[in-house]
């Protein structure tokens, strides 16, 4: 199965354990995520994402891989989670990382405008 | 083009970008975070995890979903990046998501592992 | 000096470079934060975090405590240019952690309830 | 009470949950955050600086000013149950703010050290 049709079709479950969908918040925990509403997986992504920086620093110190993709796949995953409550999909994310890929065809041009908008909102 | 390609064809822009395989810090942005080493891109995954939740702040309170794909891409885009300098592929998480969601049939009992897992380490 | 003054007093300073009150964006690297509003110093609490993270955990392999306790500081730092943006002063969090502390003379069922509130509403 | 107090007084109360020091991992939250290890309550500085993030944008769109304090409080909070993991206490970052603050008499040269060093670190 292409990876496409795996991201496409982990979003299609999440989507089914929408409480408005018949997603039952007592049986699945994305249904559980979802009832309880935005602050809760939204908090999850910050926990995910301090958990990919652990796993990457415990690799460094010779840890095994495994821990990082796992962490990863939690990330993505409440990424997911978040873009079904707000009607979005993986494939809007895939759309902008390929926009900004293809501008001009020159793939280094586009992906240095993420630079200048960082360095212009994030540097103090 | 599907959303595997995509991801993959992303994977080797970045791949590219290795100052081992002649990526320049000066001219790329991902050479440079590269260079820069682990501290570099962990710390921009932290930055994007926040960027967003508080683009998905904006979006309960009325702004634009664009913003928020937009952040969800630059959360990605960043993970891509430590991805490769620890040897690993977009491919692997997307195994990973596969695996648990096809754990003996029933996608939603995976999905309950990461409940069960996180219940148990993160919970105070 | 104890370190109610010098909290005190660095909220005083922080205070003073509100551009309301003649801090100049140009010049001060607080008044700046504080002119470009929210997201500006709440990425920061964010990536502030993500450095203590990684510095604890340099610390585990063998860092200088020094790295963690600069990291802190920088969190605590920008936590109070947040704290100073919406008129509140690190006393407010010292009533606060003191409130938990003392809630019926025993100090640990206090911190209890900050458990039973995150398992509440942090757990999957 | 100083907030000096306050602040070295909770530390106490922190070091004595310390499983070596007697704290029970049963009864007491702290004891339990510290007998897990660091990636505990490490995890819990991510998940915590983003609900500072989620209470700050909320207090942006009209909620209650209290719940931010609540967030940063929990945030420090945890902040010193690393510092005390790692034999460090709120005094040291507090001479740690001090220190930028009173270098060559020019608080403000000192506070730009903070940017010339996230600048530095932090931009792409």
């Amino acid at each position: 199965m292409s990876s496409n049709d795996s991201l496409a079709r982990l979003a299609d479950v999440i989507e089914s354990r929408k409480p408005a969908n018949g997603g039952d918040p007592d049986k699945s925990y994305v249904s559980r995520l979802l009832h309880k509403g935005p602050d809760a997986f939204l908090k999850k992504i910050g926990e995910e994402a301090t958990e990919v920086v652990m796993a990457a620093k415990d690799v460094d110190h010779g840890a095994d891989k495994s821990k990082l993709v796992y962490e990863v796949a939690d990330l993505w995953f409440h990424s997911m989670v978040a873009l079904a409550h707000y009607g979005l999909t993986p494939a809007d994310v895939l759309t902008e990382l390929e926009r900004r890929e293809g501008t001009s065809g020159i793939e280094e041009k586009a992906l240095r405008k993420v630079v200048a908008r960082t360095a212009e909102e994030g540097a103090p």
